[in-house]
């Protein structure tokens, strides 16, 4: 299998994460893509993403998976032993959920924020991101905003629960860290009230998988 | 089971046309919510789900589970048989990845076109969905574009295969089918050249699911 990623940046740190957490780091080769050249929205690789986006995971019959999920849910399924995507349908459904969330209230508008009230990746990407339109620095804030409300959101979870679906770590909790590096990355901090957020952060962070991610 | 929702919406449409392809109607009550009343914006229903949408299955132990994608692995798992959902990690993979897609690409711009560049569902529930900012008719109008661009994208898609994910319906088709009940709300037409998105509508329009969702 192929990952065509970039190194640090959070979508791509929830696979590596994720392969980590399976075992299969070794079976994948990595293809760096080149960020400044905007390499993931030039025809070729629309070729293998038509959405432009990163990470992608290829098989070796070179069928194409992109989305963090969809990528998630192929690694957490090869030995028949999910341990991220949950086993039963019930673990199944709460995992989705909270993974949606966290994309929904932590992911999504860390980006939008990031992409429209900052520089972003710079000027020779911004283009891809956010062209030139008078609101985007409001909608930006309103975005860094609702942000900050999915981290209070995920601090009230995990005062109830160790983990973010529950009593144990899944991909929801992926994609909740891979936000808050996210955060980091945009310059949003966490609100100091936010303890229990924080606790779990601390927490996750002494996992092999995310101390030492494929 | 219970399931709330808004009967006629494009969400709560996804879980009908789930349920009546798993055969699981009959096991669910729907309760309805008060849209006028911003019932699902309320502490009470708050409480069932934080993020105050619709449709919440809520299974007969209490646990609530909102998000289609997580309610749909629920149904699609009940009787060991998923057929929506993927048997196979690679199925698993490409379905999550089209729904995914249909969500990022149809159902989100749709949606950010309707409540911020329209009168979407009226001065009584703006609020909740666009509070009053400048740039939000432009960025509404910009997202409308996006969403014509993602139904370029699936006409692409399905030029070369009969269903979103592959060769079976999926969940990925239920999506894409809500999120063209929800352009059709917002008064957004399908680009005439996309012969082959019209052609798979007429098609899924067929199913018996989609004639008679739950």
């Amino acid at each position: 299998m192929k990952v065509f990623d970039i190194p640090g940046f959070p979508n791509p740190l929830r696979v590596r994460i994720a392969l980590a957490e399976k075992g299969l780091a070794s079976k994948v080769e990595f293809i760096t893509i080149d960020l400044p050249a905007a390499e993931h929205k030039q025809p070729a690789f629309l070729a293998i993403n038509p959405l432009g986006t990163v990470p992608v995971l290829q098989l070796d019959d070179g069928t194409n998976i992109s989305e963090c999920t969809a990528i998630t849910e192929y690694l957490d399924n090869q030995d028949g032993n999910p341990v991220l995507t949950g086993k039963t349908p019930k673990e199944k459904a709460i995992i989705h959920m909270m993974q949606r969330r966290a994309e929904s209230e932590l992911e999504n508008p860390i980006g939008f924020y990031f992409h429209h009230a900052t520089p972003g990746l710079g000027a020779g990407l911004q283009p891809y991101k956010s062209p030139e339109w008078e609101g985007r620095v409001e909608w930006g804030n309103r975005q860094r905003e609702k942000a900050v409300a999915g981290m209070r959101y995920f601090d009230d979870v995990l005062r109830s629960q160790p983990y973010v679906a529950g009593d144990a770590f899944s991909m929801a909790d992926i994609t909740v860290y891979a936000g808050l590096v996210f955060a980091g990355f945009a310059a949003i901090a966490i609100p100091e009230e936010c303890t229990a957020l924080v606790a779990w952060q601390a927490k996750v962070q002494e996992r092999p998988s995310v101390k030492n991610p494929a």
